[in-house]
């Protein structure tokens, strides 16, 4: 066994470039043949797959706080108790509502144009019929904000700022800055909307929805996201002398509508007060069936977790898995989670989630205590025939779960190839085809192997660097 | 000189395998060196890709008959004018006009979803507020022709037949049948309305119009294709069970609508009443800005024409450039310049249509006569340093010219490479950015090359095989 982990460990080596095999915790023989068989089975899932088939077909766009959203969470309950988990529940509570019910832009002078684009999470109505205006164009959010208001008052607002492609969606952090900005920052300076190019990173006539932020949809008006090739066009547009457009936003809102998580374990043996959570988010924006935002991650750790469940001894810990209810709006399944589960944070000894699309893992980061960098260590070596690399310790977790490090939650991020996620992500075009089998299945097996090892372990992911205990 | 043709030959014959040195006619130095010239200068187009260019952002959309098309015809008439051409006119004739106002599908049960469709051109409109039916699915249009109408009455039919990709576009003539016949076919069978899976070849939310065949519209109802996904979408909703769908299509139509074809020329000297005649449609569907169809081909006919035109010397003949109006549907610009220049047709010495896209020439159809096939093989022992292909002596031309053959016009098909094609083809993603302009400015450099010799040299490309003129 500790032979076998140095060969994992030497395999590791040569794809990090750096040592191993001093720092790795040793895995009990079982233990480790469980989790390889486990990794064999995965690669074949059916059951994960299956489940994000069957959800964005028979159930398809999932918007936070709709009846569809509603019919999800009944289906994933009816679903996950078929498969035989335990505890299946909803843990509700509510959220403020928004959706669209008109988002119509066009070019109105020099020639008469259609738009492709979609109104914002959270965008304001315009005046019924729509507002016409004179546009003006910025090249980010910065340089709007440094703008004086009588560039800006009166017209309608557009930032043609542009998002780079890169494996960790690094790009999305800096490009998502003028989605949750502009509305307010224009409406400031007296503009009557805000268009942006859609976040994203594909050249189709494909507009990208997503959130305001909250701060920023107070106060803010009306702003919608236009594709790539119709940003092209504006601005080219301008180049030639004055745009006018149309912009007619209708919405529905309410000030409480029901959303909720659906919850799932597998129960532990000795150990079954301790907790091994891994979690997706069940919503989704509505104008694609959120296959890979965020279908993919329920079915990831379903599937991972099925395959544990179907095991003939369960491991000692408790698995839960979660399903997140309303994470597209303000993450509020995350927060009413952390918030129901305060007194009972210190027994998750493990969280993850999976919301990054269907794309290979190539990098598995953790954020343990400096103590238990031993168990990084055994988990990356056996997950470097997957094709992971290890990697650093400074994982946040998921979105849904990036309350719980900071109550002390040790959480780790398998880290996908998110070259592609952002060609789809909020899109029409996030629908089930874009899922690679191949690269699913791979996910599947990187959250079965150390899910299960979280749970058969016992190993305290929390330790302190001066800790002596185990 | 002989040489030099004897040097293109040999790499001609390299890249088709067969022999031609030995058939190819004898082409002035003068002008050979004349159209060397014109192929570097075409290398480095700016004329023509901006034409496109201004054409798909200034006008935008381009529908036969509407407003849009007459403002481009304006624009055409303005610029062609600009660009020094002779004779720039507009020869107009009337259309019946079809538009959409309403094309929304959507799936009812087993759950409410949205699906990305748009109505054919020459649909019927459904009641107002649409149609709400079971769906019952076809593999081809031969199949719903066999079935009987127990199986199709007051149901939705839906043609789920897909559509192979390829360089010449061999896929779309099979797939286009069902966008021609299957409303009306399935009207006679009782069906409320048609769908069909888009005809095209990617899997984009990007839904492909297109119209019904003249004979198709008549009598039939509502008939919509929905995007790739979509259609997988209903296919393995069907698999789980019984499928309704809502289709609301309404739509403007009128009698007669003003539409025309934008002519320019290039006066001959000494033979200025024979006529080379390029080409291209100036309209487009609604829903892109219609740059790859066919503003490209536009593009690609008048950058070639303005380098003729720049020439110090123009070339014997005249060179006639012809965008077509009303193309997409029905040939109604192609089948008026017919009629109107029936008695002119013998003067007609060679035409030639752009309406396939962008993409490289790769290959270089005649459709001589006989005794004309040496002239073929000059041309093609020009342009195979360009990449180009000789081809077969099968030439049809271009859509809009198709009825030039019958009348006894030779035509060349310059063949692109439309591998793409029918990814963007009548969807709202055929826009400016789809255009490759190194692959666009190829086929300036051909057609300036072609149109050039054809012009200048007085050959006669109708001659039999046992005529010795010359």
């Amino acid at each position: 066994m500790r032979f076998r982990l140095l060969t994992l460990c030497a395999i590791g080596v040569g794809l990090a470039g750096f040592g191993c095999a001093q720092d790795a915790a040793p895995l009990p023989a079982e233990t480790e043949a469980v989790t390889q068989a486990l990794i064999e089975s995965a690669l074949q899932d059916q059951v994960g797959l299956r489940f994000v088939e069957d959800l964005t077909t028979e159930i398809g766009p999932r918007l936070a706080g709709s009846p569809q959203e509603a019919l999800a969470r009944d289906w994933a309950v009816a679903e996950l108790n078929e498969l035989g988990f335990a505890n299946v529940r909803v843990e509700g509570f509510d959220i403020p509502y928004w959706s669209r019910v008109t988002d119509d832009v066009s070019i109105t002078s020099p020639s008469v144009q259609p738009v492709a684009a979609t109104a914002l999470g959270g965008s304001a109505e315009t005046p019924e019929g729509g507002v016409e205006a004179e546009l003006v164009r910025f090249t980010s959010l910065a340089t709007l904000i440094a703008a004086p208001a009588s560039q800006v008052s009166g017209k309608v607002v557009f930032i043609d700022e542009r998002m780079i492609k890169s494996m960790n969606g690094a790009g999305y952090g800096m490009a998502v800055r003028k989605r949750g900005g502009c509305a307010k920052v224009a409406t400031q300076k007296g503009a009557v909307a805000c268009l942006i190019r859609s976040v994203g990173t594909q050249s189709h006539r494909m507009p990208h929805t997503g959130g305001m932020l909250r701060d920023g949809a107070e106060g803010a008006g009306p702003a919608a996201a236009v594709s790539a090739p119709d940003a092209d066009q504006l601005a080219r547009l301008l180049e030639r002398g004055p745009v006018k457009v149309r912009v007619n936003i209708q919405t529905e809102i309410s000030d409480s509508a029901p959303s909720g998580n659906v919850i799932a374990e597998i129960m532990g043996s000795d150990l079954k007060d301790e907790i091994v959570l891994i979690s997706c988010h069940l919503d989704s924006w509505d104008l694609g069936t959120g296959a890979l935002d965020d279908g993919a991650g329920c079915g990831i750790v379903v599937g991972a977790a099925k395959l544990i469940a179907d095991l003939p001894e369960p491991p000692r810990r408790t698995i839960r898995v979660v399903l997140y209810g309303s994470e597209e709006v303000g993450l509020f399944g995350g927060k009413a989670y952390a918030a129901a589960h305060a007194d009972e944070l210190d027994a998750h000894v493990l969280a993850a989630e999976s919301d990054f699309g269907a794309g290979n893992i190539w990098r598995f980061q953790t954020g343990f205590g400096e103590g238990a960098l031993a168990y990084a260590k055994t988990i990356q070596n056996i997950l470097a025939p997957l094709g992971v690399t290890p990697d650093n310790n400074e994982a946040g977790g998921g979105p849904d779960i990036s309350m719980l490090p900071g109550a002390g939650v040790p959480v780790v991020t398998p880290g996908q190839n998110g070259m592609d996620y952002f060609d789809y992500h909020h899109t029409p075009d996030d629908t089930f085809d874009k899922i690679n089998p191949v690269d699913f299945r791979q996910n599947v097996a990187v959250y079965a192997a150390f899910t299960y090892i979280a749970a058969e372990s016992g190993w305290d992911f929390r330790k302190a660097a001066d800790d002596e205990t185990e």
